[in-house]
This record gives structure tokens, sequence and C-alpha cells, in this order.
């Protein structure tokens, strides 16, 4: 064996080994909004804490957005249930499996970023446009904390009444309080698909469903 | 030199060059939203072919989402200039700029997905929910793609008539269908950040910015 061809087959062979260390460690790093399938989490974007509670999330604005109800309180005798504008977001794993498969997974976590009407008229027309965030609310489907749960969603509130800041923690609501309504009226697995087009248009579609083509 | 020690130093070799590469192209795949600011691209998310005309954007669904501004046609005389929600997204690297300086960098796009009213009445309230999609508009700010145009933000119709197909590119509007009025009219650089909660919260306020701290 000489020298060159030595050096071209140790060449390959690290290109093999350290080029796969390298891709197992970055993917690691990899947001999953941009991962492929291929690339999965070990763990839940869902954090309970020792008491069983869901830990409030966090960053979820980087999430993927997929719909905005508006039941503002002037069109609900001034008491909406979901005051006012609801931005609603799904964490970017169960993003990607939902683009796959059209389910959501074990795990999936769903973020109700409620926020007032600021405005009703703009230069661009007459309606209704965002203010304040006032509340949080959160939806997660876990088998391990949720067992006994309606489809395995649980639904937690982080909004303080009389108050913009948000509790740490929460506790699962009762059933009566959100499960019930979600199973009876919400199109796919309790998740209120039917008013959400980025979820209709890209289930089980892959990128074909994430914009523009 | 013995084999043993030449395998040593291929092997380093290989690691420096073959690492570096592999860094290098991964680099370019990983999602801006997650890039630390370390990470930059070298190019704008904004594409321009031979005509000078932007490229139709895909994927925005999975950018940041800005605010979701509400112009119904049922208040406004059945002829909303912005029919009906606009979804707004901006995409990842701009983002991250934006978190950090509060500015909009050069290059900066931002999507208008236009969403039709599918629903005024829903279990949880009276109000307005999205139903199918209806048209796509963008701003780009760049200053060597639209260096007359004022704050170099250039605005871009994909949006067919009569038709929920999109045009493939567009060329840039004239200054008085888009950039006049938002240069009268909106809060910062021509973009209507007092209507997008989201871009107020996380201006140069980093990761605080970013929903539920």
């Amino acid at each position: 064996m000489n020298h060159n061809k030595l050096n071209t087959e140790l060449a390959l062979i690290g290109f093999g080994i350290i080029g796969f260390s390298i891709l197992a460690i970055l993917s690691s790093f990899i947001s999953p909004a941009a991962a492929d399938s291929s690339l999965t989490r070990a763990t839940s974007y869902a954090s309970f804490n020792e008491k069983g509670e869901l830990v409030r999330p966090t960053g979820y604005r980087e999430w993927v957005f997929i719909g905005a109800p508006l039941t503002p309180n002037d069109m609900n005798d001034g008491k909406a249930a979901f005051p006012e504008f609801h931005n609603v977001y799904i964490d970017p794993v169960s993003w990607s499996h939902w683009k796959k498969t059209g389910d959501f997974a074990d795990g999936t976590l769903i973020v109700k970023e409620l926020t007032n009407v600021g405005s009703k008229q703009a230069v661009s027309g007459n309606g209704y446009f965002q203010g304040e965030y006032t509340g949080l609310e959160a939806m997660v489907k876990s088998k391990q904390h949720v067992p006994d749960a309606p489809g395995n969603w649980g639904f937690f509130r982080f909004t303080m009444e009389n108050s913009r800041d948000l509790h740490k923690s929460a506790m699962v609501q009762a059933n009566e309080n959100c499960s019930t309504c979600h199973q009876s009226n919400a199109a796919i697995d309790m998740v209120f698909t039917q008013y959400y087009p980025v979820l209709r248009a890209a289930r089980a579609k892959g990128e074909a469903g994430t914009g523009g083509q």
C-alpha cells in the first residue's frame, strides 16, 4: 500500500466517522421547526413540576402559529369567555409530527395567548386589531401526566384574574371546564382544527402545507 | 513516520477539513429561529428573479407570526381593502435581528397571508373565525433590490384576482399603492407595529420577549 492510497482511504474513513459524529451532535441543536422527520426529540415541550402541575411554557411566540380566533367582548355582551383574540401556537416538534402523520403526538403542547382588542379602526379599514397580552392557556396531550383525561388531553390556565401577570404553573382543569366542550365540538382529536387553516393545510402534507407552495 | 502516527495525523487533518465543511453546510440548514447570534446567513430570505421580481416566498407558516389584523368585508361595506384576516409573519433571521437590536435589518421579509372569514359563531362565542387562504402579499427591505423606494421597502402582491392560486413572482408595486400609506401611518420604519404585540414585546428585548417570561 503506498502512502497516496493510504491517505485517500484514511480520509474516507475519517469522513465517515467524524462526519457522522458531527451530524449527530449538531442534529440535537437544530431547531425542531427545521428538523426533518428523521430527527426526534427525547422529551415533550411540556414540563411538569413535582406537584404534577404544568410549568408555564416560554418562547412560544417562536413556535408555529396555527390560528387567531376572535371572540370580542363587544360581540358577546361584554362577557367573552375567551377575551378577545386568542393567538394559538403548537410546539415545533408536534408540528413536524402533524405534518408527517396528520395526528397529534403524545406530548403535544398547544398554547393560546389571550390578547385584547387595541383598536377597531385603522387606515386599512374598520375591524379588530390586537392590543396587549392578557392571559395564557394551554392544552397538553400526555398519557403519562393526564392518563385519565379524555383523549389524554389536559387543559391548563395561567391567566391571573385582574392582573396581566401569569401563574408560574397550573394544575389540570376539571373536565367540565374544558374537555367536555372540546370533546363535543372540536373537529379532530379535541382540537378546533375547523378554525385553524394552518393545521388543515399541512395535515399529513409535509412541506406542501407550509405556505406558498 | 510509522503508520500509527500517520493514522492519527491524517485523522486530525480529516477532522479539521471535513468537520469544518460539514459545519458550514449544516449551518445553512439550521432554522434561523434557533440560530444564535453567532450564526449569520449569507443571503436574505427574499429571492429575486432575473427580471427583478420577488419570487413567491414559501414555508412562511413556520416563520414567526407577528399579528392577525382583521378588516372583515361585513365591517367595510363588503369591500375590505385587505379581506379579511391578514396573518402576518417575519422571516426568522430578521426576527432575531429585531429581538437583538429593535431594527428591521436590510433583507427583512414580512409576508401577509390573506384568509377569509369561515364562521362568525362558535361554541366559544360570537366572533370571527378563519376560513380559507385567499391571497399573499409581502414587503422586503433591500438596498440592493429597491434602492430608490422609501425606507428601502418594496411591496409585492402575489394574490390573483378571482382565483386562490398565487403568482409565481411579483414586481414591486408603485409607491402610491402601498409605500405612501405605510410611510404616513405605520409606527416603526413603515411597519404597523402598533397592531403587532409580538413585535412590540420583543423589540430589543431578546428572549424576554418571546412569550411566557
